[in-house]
């Protein structure tokens, strides 16, 4: 199906650089090889390529399932024509997430903040082929996906199909999450997608239109104005002061009659908003609301949603109360999707809230399938999980102890590979691991800095306290996809020279630096 | 509810012309009381202005239904202050109906042909209020109009209500005319309204994208890459030619593997494309379609449209075939709206195919409902039937014969309210009346040109073949739009000093001239 983009690229790089053509050829004879449900179409145009006697090996081929962040960055990245990729993605767009409260009240248009993932691919050197439907199934010991085509368009029941893969980069991200909460899924908005960002814009508008309809009490505008966001976190913060400022400086000249009845609520479980920021940004955010008339009910956990109600509870008294709205948007932050949870399950992750990954972005239980994004998070390795493998490695007289000097000599791979060491030690604003190893010793002992294991122990034993999430941001996204996208890129080349840091439990180095 | 502004406006008046001030206030004190269902809201903010002792008469309160090109030219143009105006239409924006065509393909976005109604008219020097709901009932009876809501936000049972008006202007536009083809509206797109453009955009990328899955036979992947256009009126064939451009331009970059697998087929069931343009429009058209590949198929009926394909007679022979298809737009002209229709038996105009007013776009059988644009046609007056009446009043010494100079006297009413004289006389290439009263002599006695009332109506009886509908466009919706706005803003000069023409029937003059 794709070979012939590849077959005109081949050619083209034939004139330009006759050195390269050789390789692209033999390459072209196995594009397409490896997907199980390929339909069987027609190379057309091949002339001035002749496919090669297929001695040379055929391309790996890397299936992405997204085209979120993490995804698109990956592939924006990836440069090494050795791949063949394949995206499976129910949008066929980029969106660039973090204006998509703007998008509600039409600040921005959506247009202006969605880019064709078509458009991104068809001018990269690698080959990479998009399928607009969605991955319900991963079958991790077979090395394939299931996947359904989306839209209206009737396939004939054709719109399953399976992909398999030498690599897999799931990149899905998460779904909003309601937590159980009764009503929310059929009485919300979320904002997590275009799509959402677009209703919600109707439906303000909607409220508006209705509001100023006749027949109706004052009750009654009230309660089709009363706008409520649930969560207190960066997007329902910034859609409640986009929607402050459309209707404060549009909305009033355009629905006059009615503006005196717009109320917007923000409720929030814990104890301030944008709590995950420096204080002075969250005290500066609740000074401005209060300013602005936006009602914040900090503590306020959502019990349920009816169709014209909102149920809350105080966190602090238990005190129960409704209040009738127009519309809810809720943003309290994001859960896992059902495939992911599927997935986890057959690789016995069953029991965790997202996707673990090690350091190198790899899915922790499988060989060949990576994770970004929000679907998953880095689960970093503990320092004392590996105590006595650190220890061995870097006492190399095997003397039973280990000196300043021995241990300096595996400090940059420790740092490299327990990234917590480093920001203990900033913490504890010590200089260097000496005066982390020199804490540990008695008094007494200070001069001679000679470590046994249990003093080893002891000198790191707060160490792993500093270990943290990354945050589930579009940040940490696509710089883990141009992370992963790097390792691709230069894949045989770090297999013959690794240089990533010592294996303390096993042999030899890392290939690649974990991720940062 | 609306009285806020209004207030405000008044309140503006009173400091700029002090001489104003006096009339809008009586005129404040009314407003809003001709409507039914009007909710009592608080007139806020009333401090400069008291409202008088109510002698003065209300306004007049004219309800405008829709807000398409008539209805919108007629609220651009509506100048005069003492009426009080509602709109009501599902729509809250005019949108620029030309370029839909367009806005399927992108090529134009659909924020830009939109333009709110509120926009429209808060600047305005006439009160206007605006409710956004459909008029599923006009009740000429009692003057009054039923509406409903649109939309999604939830009313508690008051989406329905009930308008009064003294004048009423029907401007709702017509609907897509299926021709009960069987299958159309569940299997067609239609291209009237804004959004149907958008579905449009969305399917034709949804059918690249489907034709881009795997799994699929070629023969499959053509039926989902064939686009059918029905009618070959200018929107379906500018919608052709902006899909032909935007995939042999845009989308085969996109979709490379699939783009030799695009067909794209009109089917018009006349005997050529653009049959109301002039010939060499038509030819270009046929012509330049033939070189871009568009496959047109003329004097091809559809007979049905099933999911996948779509079934067509040939007029000629009478020849049944059936193709499949991705995606069809029809766009076969309009149809009556079934609210008009309704309206239609009460006024006993049920017999006819769309709504009758007279030269003045008032609605024949009604005292004060004015229909415009494609939810009416002007009933044009025959001279035939009034051939009588005409000579009557022209034969002022009532000597049972005419003579030229009689005849002249009343010429210009005669041309003004029978535009088909004119015409008839352009098409005859005679240069006025004379000549055609002269014909209608027998040879010998061409001098003395004076006839009787068998040789008047001889004279004239061919003139009538000159009668034309005009045609259903958006000029000439903006046009009666602007032309109605105008009679309202002169209602009260003009009645006490028409300027229309004679009435030949009745006495005295029309108060204005007849829609040209």
């Amino acid at each position: 199906m794709s070979n012939f983009r590849f077959y005109q690229r081949a050619s083209r790089a034939f004139n330009d650089h006759p050195t390269l053509s050789k390789t692209l050829v033999v390459a072209a004879a196995f594009s397409g090889g490896s997907i199980v449900a390929y339909a069987d179409s027609k190379p057309q145009a091949i002339d001035s390529v002749v496919p090669s006697d297929g001695a040379a090996d055929p391309k790996k081929k890397i299936v992405v399932l997204g085209t979120g962040w993490a995804g698109t960055s990956f592939l924006k990245n990836l440069k090494n024509p050795s791949y063949e990729v394949q995206v499976v993605s129910p949008r066929n767009f980029f969106a660039f997430t973090p204006l998509l409260p703007s998008v509600t009240v039409g600040t921005v248009e959506a247009r202006s903040i969605v880019e064709p993932v078509r458009n991104i691919v068809r001018k990269k050197n690698v080959h990479v082929g998009f399928f607009e439907a969605e991955c319900y199934k991963i079958d991790a010991k077979n090395k394939r996906v299931y996947c359904r085509s989306t839209g209206d368009v009737d396939l004939n029941g054709n719109a399953e199909f399976v992909v398999d893969y030498d690599y897999l980069v799931v990149a899905m991200g998460a779904r909003a999450n309601t937590f159980n909460t009764p009503g929310v899924v059929e009485n919300c908005h979320f904002l997590k997608e275009l799509e959402d960002a677009l209703r919600i814009r109707r439906t303000v508008i909607d409220c508006f239109e209705k509001a100023s309809l006749p027949n109706l009490t004052d009750e009654e505008r009230r309660r089709i104005l009363h706008f409520v966001v649930v969560g207190g976190g960066p997007t329902g913060v910034e859609f409640a002061a986009e929607l402050h400022d459309f209707v404060n400086e549009d909305l009033v000249k355009l629905y006059p009659t009615v503006k005196d009845l717009v109320k917007i609520t923000l409720l929030e479980a814990g104890e301030h908003i944008l709590n995950m920021f420096d204080k002075r940004i969250t005290a500066f955010a609740e000074d401005k609301f209060k300013r602005d008339g936006i009602d914040v009910r900090l503590g306020s956990m959502v019990t349920k949603v009816s169709d014209k109600e909102i149920s809350t509870r105080e966190v602090k008294n238990g005190e129960v109360s409704s209040v009738p709205y127009g519309m809810v948007v809720w943003s309290t932050g994001i859960g896992t999707r059902p495939e992911i949870m599927d997935f986890m399950k057959q690789i016995s992750q069953a029991n965790r809230r997202v996707l673990a990954t090690d350091e190198w972005l790899r899915v922790e239980g499988t060989e060949s399938i990576y994770a970004l994004g929000d679907c998953a998070t880095i689960n970093q390795r503990k320092v004392m999980e590996d105590i006595s493998a650190i220890f061995n490695k870097a006492d190399k007289d095997k003397s039973g102890t280990l000196t300043v000097k021995e241990f300096q000599e595996v400090i940059h791979d420790v740092i490299e590979r327990y990234p917590q060491v480093e920001l203990y030690l900033k913490s504890m604003q010590m200089k260097n691991i000496a005066d982390l190893l020199k804490a540990a010793k008695t008094d007494d002992a200070k001069e001679s800095v000679e470590l046994n294991i249990e003093e080893f122990k002891k000198a790191l034993s707060q160490v792993d306290s500093q270990m943290k999430n990354l945050p589930a941001t579009a940040q940490v996204a696509a710089q883990q996809g141009a992370y992963l996208a790097k390792c691709f890129n230069r894949m045989e080349e770090c297999e013959r020279n690794p240089e990533g840091p010592l294996r303390f439990r096993g042999e030899g180095r890392h290939r690649f630096r974990p991720f940062r």
